[in-house]
């Protein structure tokens, strides 16, 4: 992945990636409001994005949230996935449209008045909703933007979608690669209710390569599985998650190269957002080895990456090891993992400090633990563009297995509990 | 439960309970050491605790972590309490003695020098340690105290014990009842790595109750079950986790009362230790109802009292209802577990907040939500001895099963992740 020591460097590094595939077209507009759920007359604001493909594309993909209370969008979007074409995605920041009174209908609306200014079917649209869960969305201001949108298509790159669909996220996440003449670009937000399954987040990949609808499909999920399912900040799946890709088919590539490209995308936006994890100081990286299949290597990482005491403990550039043991035999006993201690190595960096059953410790050791662990911390002062490329690398066997899985996640600061106390203000 | 309005009536309360139950007397001692694994020369202090029956009980219960990297203490318990009788329990606190090289050994030689001063057998006495994971017993410190030890017994009582056997713990947990001449006495620690099956904490109970070994194993587990397996401060089960019961059998009670009485006493401990959690400052009720089967209604209640969010949420006095909705949709649909948005329910305090699918919110009940949440806040200036009893009351009906439970919890704050940074300093 890419850094840059300046900030310049890297927008620029950006911009050049920016530039919509062919057959799509973008705008973005601000907007602010008082919402009717909150006790003092407060003005939030919300970005509007508005991508379309033109003509509407037949070769589209999707994978939405497990949670149980998906938002309207989400019901919406699961049903005219289903249809023959798709022509555009409206997305919205601040507020997620989730369980509503009005929730259903007014993303209904959104797409039916949308469809007007286009001329297109108001079904082959998406409205796409991230923020706050349990408030209403400001109907009338959203809809008073539609026409400048639709007006203004052509006007907005990929970089400006990727801002415009922030919300506590830090910076904008594009990642984009060229086969031959075809382009695929992929922009994503997210930074706090991240896990597991479909980590907490919208991604969005446009792509002209010409790749089939069912192979589109198949594609994504294998790229979902091994960089997005792979994450974790805070463990929360939310109510809104969705991964989508659309595809103008106008240039013909590689498959299997394609598949390839998406996933190397995906993964790269997926530590994206782990490093801009809400409060992130440091980023750990576990990779658990020996393992009989790899679902099982995933749960126990994440099980290791979760634990409050591993993250503050690293957090506190505290080499606790005796930390990442117990979480990794919590989950193991707790889900019925067979896991005998004298098969498990573990190694933090260079060190070794767990094998054959027992600690491998001693004072030196933990001086030079506690140095990597600092070296390896977001240091705002020193920090690249779009950040530091370093990681705390947590490796595990467990046994003789083939099976291997590395997750990603963030330790537990001040700085998450500051930001979550009180989102809403 | 009971509370005072000043530390002074709180003791005087805590005091009256404290004599252990006939047959059994107990000792405690200090030391401090210097641990080999750390960079520093700093000095730590220990706290022992020595508890014996004499004669040795044949009547005795046990429950242990399902953690599978468990501590020496636990590994050589599990084989002890197999055995016919039970003489005694050696505990430390500040080092738990989990996969130290010398570990098994360490914990062999306490006992056997124990026996050695108390004329018994090394195979009826546990050694039982709490604290850091990692590090090594300071063997030698430990076994010169024994001596003194031995000879004190009979100078602490069960307040003494559990101050004694206190980690990051803010109070000592002591609860005691009588049934007739007999009585039952509880002492617990814990305040962290509180999870699930088998808070993670230890506890212990005496009784001079005539109880038959089974029936005393019966009644603990479903005693711990309802209480300490209902309570969560961050979802980490621990390597050292322990319930035991002991009874000297001297008097005749009703074994129904009895099995009552050791729930309630149980019950009350477990609370002690959410309202002690680390860093806690808004215990958290949360009931789960209409359920097919009480496991269900646990793992869904655990997925909100555990999420992140939701508890960063309370701590800041924010009431964002969409957070618990979106935990409890987050645990259903990656658990499995069946659940209409429909049939939902849910209320805060007095206030209905979720029904029919959608939330129930108008700025006015949010002010009114907030002002519950600030009530419900521990205040250092303001809270009684040992804390206050409010909670924050999360009510979630899900159906019309005939299923409920009810669990504890705590919320995220600055003091738990200030606490956890560098435990070890």
């Amino acid at each position: 992945m890419e850094f840059f020591d300046s900030e310049a460097a890297w927008l620029d590094f950006l911009r050049a990636r920016a530039p919509f595939p062919d057959g799509f077209r973008a705008a973005t507009a601000g907007l602010s409001f008082t919402p009717a759920e909150r006790p003092s007359d407060q003005t939030y604001s919300m970005n509007l994005a508005l991508i379309t493909a033109d003509p509407a594309v037949t070769s589209f993909a999707a994978l939405f949230t497990r949670n149980r209370f998906p938002g309207a969008p989400v019901i919406i979007a699961r049903e005219r996935v289903k249809g023959d074409a798709l022509a555009g995605i409206l997305v919205n920041n601040r507020i997620s449209n989730v369980c509503s009174p009005t929730g259903i209908g007014d993303a209904e609306r959104l797409t039916r008045e949308l469809a007007r200014y286009t001329g297109g079917r108001s079904e082959r649209y998406l409205s796409v909703s991230t923020g706050i869960i349990g408030w209403s969305l400001p109907l009338e201001p959203m809809v008073e933007q539609l026409p400048a949108l639709v007006n203004g298509l052509g006007s907005a790159d990929a970089l400006d979608t990727a801002r415009a669909i922030m919300t506590t996220d830090g910076f904008p996440k594009l990642r984009a690669a060229s086969i031959g003449r075809a382009r695929v670009v992929g922009v994503a937000k997210g930074a706090g209710m991240i896990e597991p399954n479909l980590a907490t987040m919208l991604v969005f990949f446009f792509t002209d390569a010409r790749i089939e609808r069912r192979r589109l499909q198949r594609s994504l999920t294998s790229a979902v599985e091994s960089s997005f399912n792979r994450i974790s900040i805070d463990g929360d799946q939310s109510t809104s998650d969705m991964v989508l890709a659309m595809s103008s088919c106008l240039y013909d590539v590689d498959p299997a190269q394609f598949d390839s490209c998406l996933q190397q995308l995906a993964a790269e936006l997926a530590q994206d957002i782990v490093r801009n994890g809400e409060g992130t100081c440091h980023v750990i990286r576990a990779t658990l080895r020996g393992l009989r299949d790899e679902r099982t290597a995933a749960v126990l990482a994440k099980g290791v990456i979760n634990s409050p005491l591993v993250k503050t403990a690293v957090y506190g550039n505290d080499p606790n090891v005796g930390r990442i043991v117990a979480a990794l035999g919590d989950i193991a006993g707790n889900q019925g993992i067979e896991l005998d201690a004298h098969d498990v190595t573990i190694t933090i960096g260079a060190e070794k400090v767990f094998g054959d059953g027992v600690f491998w410790l001693d004072k030196h050791k933990e001086n030079r633990l506690c140095s990597y662990l600092r070296q390896a911390a977001l240091d705002p002062s020193l920090r690249g563009y779009p950040q530091h490329d370093r990681t705390v690398d947590i490796d595990i066997s467990c046994g003789s297995g083939s099976a291997a899985t590395t997750v990603f996640g963030s330790d537990l600061s001040h700085e998450y509990v500051s930001e979550n106390a009180d989102y809403r203000t």
